[in-house]
């Protein structure tokens, strides 16, 4: 614990920002980080040198069994950051400097949180995802496919209602909404169709950003070509003057709209700061979508790593929640243990902290915030999972705070916990952490997966199940929107799907303010989105937008183009 | 001319769709290709085995001096296609055939189009450009891109008109669009910002396909990634309540814009389906806005190809003017020859005779469509261009009727007249055709290019030496909108640009509906949007729409994806 004083100021001895310490790291070629885990080449599909696209026929379920899973999540994320997917891939690093191999599968970030509030999402100092700079922008395109895809299904719908319209057909409820992937609050509610006849037929619409989108749902969970086409046939876009459903099927598109994501169902390959491989495919918000990386992905991960380390987005009311309940239900998996990210900072925060003073020392004040992990813990505790806590050190953390928290997770908790300091060490700094989750795995492995529901509950049911056992709901509405919804769930015999509650990461409430506990809140669920293609129900739970929008100085202006590098990217 | 009998019905013959021939072509790696023509290997960044992306410090100025330069461009466009793209994958064939080096530079396909009514835009039969499904959806990713960047400029203007608000900024006019690379009538007129005060300011706005962005210019007009950075920068977004013009680098995001682009702007290398080097890159139509590739990857056909072969969109009266006037003026290029293609059964569409009978042979019905070529000879004189007309030879075509375009070519208005035959027989069926080219090219090259106006004319003179000597206009009016406009380009000291003019493929008029000679018609100016980045005024003449629509059926439905592969796409 001593060494641990001497990065307190660990940003102020770097002095090198993520970007810095991105470009000046040397890669290996792609073609040699596969044949490294065994991939063989002709799997691959190179984009540039340092970024592949592997074929699904890579996955083999057979060593997938005999490998281990590890989930990432956190506590409520504040302003103040947390580092998930920094010690997603320092643990990687970590259990690879332990003689271990192991293989990182990670969303893709958007270019919505990237130019607005929060930055890129490959991780941070030498733990990221390489080349971060690509991996941030485009990528290899499948946000853009999606995009496309899902506004190609708008244009389609639209034409065909105003093509259609002499033969008396019409649409009452048109469910389906565009997408982009940028925060554009101006684009939540429009009404389109204005000006002259040929413009198309007035009507409400919105976008929403393209990580909401049903499309990149069906991404995240289509096993073969054959099964996104058929997702994507099930989407049900809306009804009928008789109620009756409308689907893309009902188009004869859904073949079309397959092939613009036929190359964005491949998980895309690319390194860690120390070479190790990663999955790094599909982008869902935890919020607002489902939080997790393509099953697909994770099959990879799972193929050719002895432990395959995968992350959940936001806090594990959000991700983890969603991980256990929807993906692992629909693949198959269960982890073997679930690593929960703390920091100082954000116990800081979650203890009523104001965010000036959280960088000063304050036992108490840490202390104070432990709430929020106590109950992040029972409900993971709900799944039968084991735990590791990963405290991610931060410049200016003191030994005596970080050993209250080693204390309460160890004495009052009985969960493991191990310091993670891969962001100024790389996998070095996570040999620590690396240990404390092999040791959880082999000594106290997790149980078999409790889901928090069977599907054979009706969406009520589910929804309560969730909302009671993890968010700590006291009461439940439903508003008439979400009513009726509940109503055509039953008639279109979708009760059996599992339900991805959209609801703000920034309280266990539905209230983005309410810091602290907020047992017995009040829960309203204002509306519900039926995902008939991915196979998911997702009720909207408080005021919270599939859409953001940006804050009043965004990212953009930090990034830039110096000598053709991109520099401000964070 | 006789073995042309045997091919009257090549169609019948092949029994093979576009797709199917370029499927069951064996591509050779684009390594290769770029070996083969003396690319070195470092300058490449492979997208997969048989895309790359070329880094423009491949382009040497020097070499282009010596080499040519040839333009495809057509007459009149009909609904019964014209194969522009075809003959000049063909040409590049049909010289390689007599043992010469030549390279094409064509552009882009767009989703809009290809999903759309048109399909998508590689060439056709055995004069392909390939892998033909990954150009035509998706590709590099360019498209992308360039949607992504336009509208992050319109999020990043809308965020700062939102936040700005309380400190008194405000834009009276917002000039700025969205686009979407989609047939999305819906979109063209919409009110954005409805919903509570979060959901930004009401506003109207709208938009154009992504074909039409500024940023689609300025990509294809940018010499380095200094000047993407610069003219991003220039873009002129609207007018605050003092008249003062706001630009993007106002906002100080010219360099985020430009990070997005960064990928984009490196020229695409990909081949034929005969292994010919083809650079494709950059896509704007050459209706709603200038029509041909980028600067970048036309230099870099120069570079690499003793005969550079490319093409501008539509008929000469759009996409050659524009090359000319335009890029040849921005770029500094003369080309040595024009080739003008003309099919049978376009000539017949001009000539009056019904599409339902434009494959019955028919010599006066074609002789009476000669009025359309011969404009468009004339026009593309003006220029000092030296000609030879290309015949693309469709199935059913009859000796008799090809007999009677070559006497009128080369008798009546004495140019070089040749039959292509690519499309059924590749490199072989072009032969004619390239020693044609080669010959007009050592015996009676074309003048020094004569542009249609200098600099230093105002945009009402540069628009009336356009739509006088090429339209054929008789009198033109100017909206208020577009007066507004041509008072602020002279406040703005932007007089000095080039004019790019919207206006309908159909006819040499402003009405698409008007077929025949329409010399004398009223032109009316509708609109006129400030290019101030790209560097170009483009006026909006008639009722051209920026944004197209979909037809009753369109392509989408025959797309589909059968064991893995698309087909259906044409």
């Amino acid at each position: 614990m001593q060494e641990i004083y001497s990065y307190n100021n660990i940003n102020a001895m770097t002095q090198k920002s993520d970007i810095e310490i991105a470009q000046s790291t040397t890669m290996v070629p792609i073609s040699s980080v596969a044949r490294e885990m065994g991939l063989d080449e002709e799997l691959l599909e190179p984009y540039g040198k340092y970024i592949a696209k592997v074929s699904p026929d890579a996955i083999d379920e057979e060593r997938m069994r005999s490998h281990h899973l590890v989930l990432v999540t956190a506590i409520s994320p504040t302003k103040a950051g947390i580092g998930k997917t920094t010690v997603s891939v320092g643990l990687a690093l970590g259990l690879n400097a332990i003689g271990k191999k192991a293989v990182v599968a990670l969303r893709e970030p958007s270019l919505g949180p990237c130019f607005g509030l929060k930055g890129g999402a490959c991780g941070g100092g030498y733990a990221q995802v390489l080349p971060m700079e690509k991996i941030n922008l485009h990528f290899t395109g499948d946000f853009d496919a999606i995009t496309s895809a899902n506004n190609m299904i708008a244009v389609l719908l639209d034409n065909y209602i105003y093509q259609h319209a002499a033969d008396g057909f019409r649409l009452k409820t048109v469910l389906w909404r565009r997408v982009m992937d940028v925060n554009d609050r101006n684009l939540r509610q429009i009404i389109t169709g204005l000006g002259p006849d040929s413009n198309g037929i007035i009507g409400e619409s919105g976008f929403d950003i393209t990580p909401a989108s049903e499309i990149m749902a069906i991404l995240c969970f289509a096993t073969s070509v054959d099964d996104l086409k058929r997702r994507i046939g099930n989407i049900l876009l809306g009804f009928d003057y008789s109620d009756n459903p409308f689907y893309v099927r009902d188009m004869h598109v859904e073949g079309a709209i397959t092939a613009l994501l036929l190359d964005a169902i491949k998980p895309n390959l690319v390194q860690t700061t120390e070479g190790t491989p990663a999955f790094v495919h599909g982008g869902p918000f935890a919020n607002i979508a489902h939080g997790c990386n393509s099953i697909m992905a994770t099959k990879l991960a799972l193929t050719y790593g002895d432990y395959a380390v995968t992350e959940a987005g936001f806090g594990a009311d959000l991700g983890a929640e969603k991980f256990y309940d929807i993906k692992c239900r629909k693949a198959g998996f269960a982890p073997d243990v679930t690593v929960v990210v703390v920091t100082l900072q954000a116990l800081k925060m979650h203890g009523g902290v104001p965010y000036e003073k959280i960088k000063e020392p304050n036992v108490a004040g840490v202390a104070n915030g432990f709430w929020n992990l106590d109950r992040h813990v029972a409900n993971i505790r709900h799944f039968g999972q084991s735990i590791v806590v990963a405290f991610n050190l931060y410049a200016g953390d003191t030994a005596e705070e970080i050993e209250e928290v080693r204390r309460h997770c160890e004495e009052d908790l009985h969960v493991a916990f191990a310091v993670n300091e891969a962001f100024m060490k790389g996998g070095a700094g996570a040999e620590a952490l690396a240990r404390k989750v092999v040791e959880t795995i082999n000594k106290r492995p997790s149980e078999p997966l409790h889901m928090l529901y069977d599907d054979d509950k009706n969406v009520e049911q589910k929804i309560e199940a969730v909302a009671r056992n993890i968010y700590g709901a006291g009461t439940i509405s439903y508003s008439r929107k979400a009513r009726r919804q509940l109503l055509r769930i039953q008639q279109l015999g979708l009760e059996h799907l599992p339900v991805c509650i959209a609801k703000t990461q920034y309280s266990f409430s539905t209230d983005p303010k309410a810091y602290g506990p907020t047992d017995g809140f009040h829960l309203d669920i204002a509306d519900i989105v039926i995902n008939s293609g991915a196979g998911m129900i997702v009720p909207i739970a408080g005021n919270i937008l599939r859409m953001p929008g940006l804050p009043n100085v965004p990212q953009a202006v930090n990034i830039d183009v110096v000598d053709g590098r991109i520099v401000g990217l964070s």
